[in-house]
């Protein structure tokens, strides 16, 4: 299966904090920190844990350019 | 001046494409490829090219997981 | 694999229209017509095209409610 | 009045969970689920409950395609 | 009918440039610049044209803060 | 440093309201009302609080038009 989003982004799960509604993921991306706020739903569906090999994904229209 | 924006990565452009409206920016970040749609007023606004050292910036609502 | 985001639902292309960086694909969904506005990139990447079974996502917090 | 956003789905509310900011929406959609997370103002402004008719609303430039 | 983005601004249509699948559309808003890239087909859906009184909509989720 | 989202509007903020992982800024806009709703880690990074002058940030791609 292919994905259209355009940045597939490896990482690893470092951080998972639930509230209600949502979630905060944050990943190690080669030394940078990635922060997902998904819902719980989705942290329970994927089973995401500290130390989980993981894939950030995000669209090219939801990426801005700053210079 | 601090960006709520959670996801901030130092980029190098490496091509840019302009059609009427939208234009892709494409960026090298430690060997990953990260691509943006923004405007092409955007683009000139940033005086946007090859080589530029930039700052890719995604909300954290704006990133999916994977696993 | 399995994707964060929160809303899939399976598609079959009707139309794909190319512009310079942006690209429509119009999908039918149980008889629904769905639009996504992906990259040109992404429509070659996967090879769309009319006829294709395909799934729309969209992240939970990317959709409004009217009512 | 019309609204720009390409995808307007025909939904009814299946549960309606608040947290402190967010709220999730779950809507059933010919007989899949739909997921919205919005602010609990909105979901207080409309009033929405278990049972409303309702319509999940999706820019274009929001969806993925996938194959 | 009531929408569930937060974030509602009455505006006037100053300009409308169409791509082949994306429009930019710049409005006033109390003497400040909005703009919206949306489809092609919206704009023409919507009829949309300079001098037309508009409600500019962007979902809570979507709004970046800076300080 | 340049932004590539095209709007940016003057605001104060009004309120902060924090749950667990999302929190809601309300803003003051030329006399409208702004609702961001932006991960508690931006609100305690940025320092946000009533009657700081900030800007909201909006993409141009997720901006809706309503006539």
């Amino acid at each position: 299966m292919k994905i259209s989003g355009r940045n597939k982004l490896q990482a690893t799960v470092k951080e998972v904090i639930k509230g209600a509604v949502m979630a905060k993921v944050v990943m190690d991306y080669k030394g940078d920190e990635l922060v997902a706020a998904i819902t719980v739903d989705s942290v329970e569906d994927l089973d995401l844990k500290v130390g989980d090999k993981v894939t950030a994904l995000v669209k090219a229209t939801e990426m801005m350019v700053l210079k």
